[in-house]
């Protein structure tokens, strides 16, 4: 059967929310973040040497990295639903935003996230924090300029795409606060996407002390 | 017409070399670094606001991120060739190390390398690049491994795993230099590769001067 190992308050979040959409047949394991430094717990670990969430399992298999799970469970258990195929107009949409969540944007957050962590001689001497703030501005805008075109970040429809891109938006913003004031369409999106009565099961069995609300 | 645009010495090295296996047409637009600080030129940044290389171009679109560009270009002028389906056994191998390679590499590389720029202070005060490096270790590791399993990431044949896992293995270990001695399935897998025609001719077409033997 397929497992889902969350690990509380964390990117496998994701998962959770994908089963829930595809309305399929999943088990959800739910892990502690270690008390001492809130790293994968010793368990978590020994599931798939990347050590880090999300994890799944199916069988023999044990399986890691965002993008590979989510991709997966679309192919293998969701009959390619909330994918975009290659002959659509909006293939292009659904790969950019798919990809661009934890290729470009997830990295650029967790470096500006470990400098605002650093001591503040090593952010003072760095340019790195600043050319990544300098990225993740150039992201809001563009992902300002994409909700304004559609309502889900490949079209009409939510797919893959909006699994990959919520977390960076929401949860990261827990930890790097970002003013939404004058970002009206992500706005609405997050809006609608806390909406979703899928995204508020997954919340309620994935991490219930979190507010569904996103905004 | 599918055109890449290359800037010298970057991730869209491996558009070129995808372009090559496939034996698709394609044109290829040779863009050169800034000479001051080495970042994409003004021209290159104007082709899609993300700025950095890989970016390609086909009729209207305008697309960058480099797991986007791949699977792209093997959706839509591939036939799916290099890409592995749901059905089959090695699914999972296959998306796993695709999307490792920009997820969670990349970005340990790039932070690594990020703070071997910074001033002394800063790497002393930091515990990130140490981290970084605990986990490239664990990456080539499991890289060794794997490549003790298989011939290519996904198996038997190569595929996008491989076009998006080499460049991480080759290019960055000029920058990050690394000793290979103790892993000599890394090694054998990057002579097959760099024996390849198709490699070698994207070398003599994107990067003349950089030597096609990556041991």
């Amino acid at each position: 059967v397929l497992t889902v190992h969350h690990l509380g308050a964390s990117q496998s979040e994701r998962i959770v929310w994908l089963c829930e959409e595809l309305g399929i047949p999943y088990e959800l394991k739910l892990h502690a973040r270690d008390p001492v430094g809130q790293h994968s717990p010793p368990e978590y670990k020994a599931l798939h040497w990347v050590g880090s969430a999300p994890i799944i399992t199916d069988g023999d298999l044990a399986l890691g990295e965002s993008g590979a799970v989510v991709d997966y469970i679309i192919g293998k258990h969701g009959g390619g639903r909330m994918s975009v195929t290659a002959d659509k107009p909006n293939f292009a949409d659904y790969l950019f935003w798919f990809h661009y969540a934890n290729g470009t944007l997830m990295p650029s957050l967790l470096i500006e996230l470990g400098f605002a962590a650093a001591p503040e001689e090593v952010r003072k001497a760095s340019t790195m924090a600043a050319r990544m703030r300098e990225r993740t501005d150039a992201a809001y805008a563009a992902i300002e300029r994409r909700l304004g075109e559609a309502d889900y970040f490949a079209g009409d429809e939510l797919t893959g795409a909006d699994i990959m891109m919520l977390f960076p938006l929401s949860h990261m913003r827990r930890f790097l606060p970002r003013d939404l004031a004058a970002l009206p369409n992500l706005r609405a999106y997050l809006q609608r996407v806390g909406a979703r009565p899928a995204f508020q099961r997954a919340r309620r069995k994935a991490d219930p002390t979190v507010p569904a609300n996103l905004s």
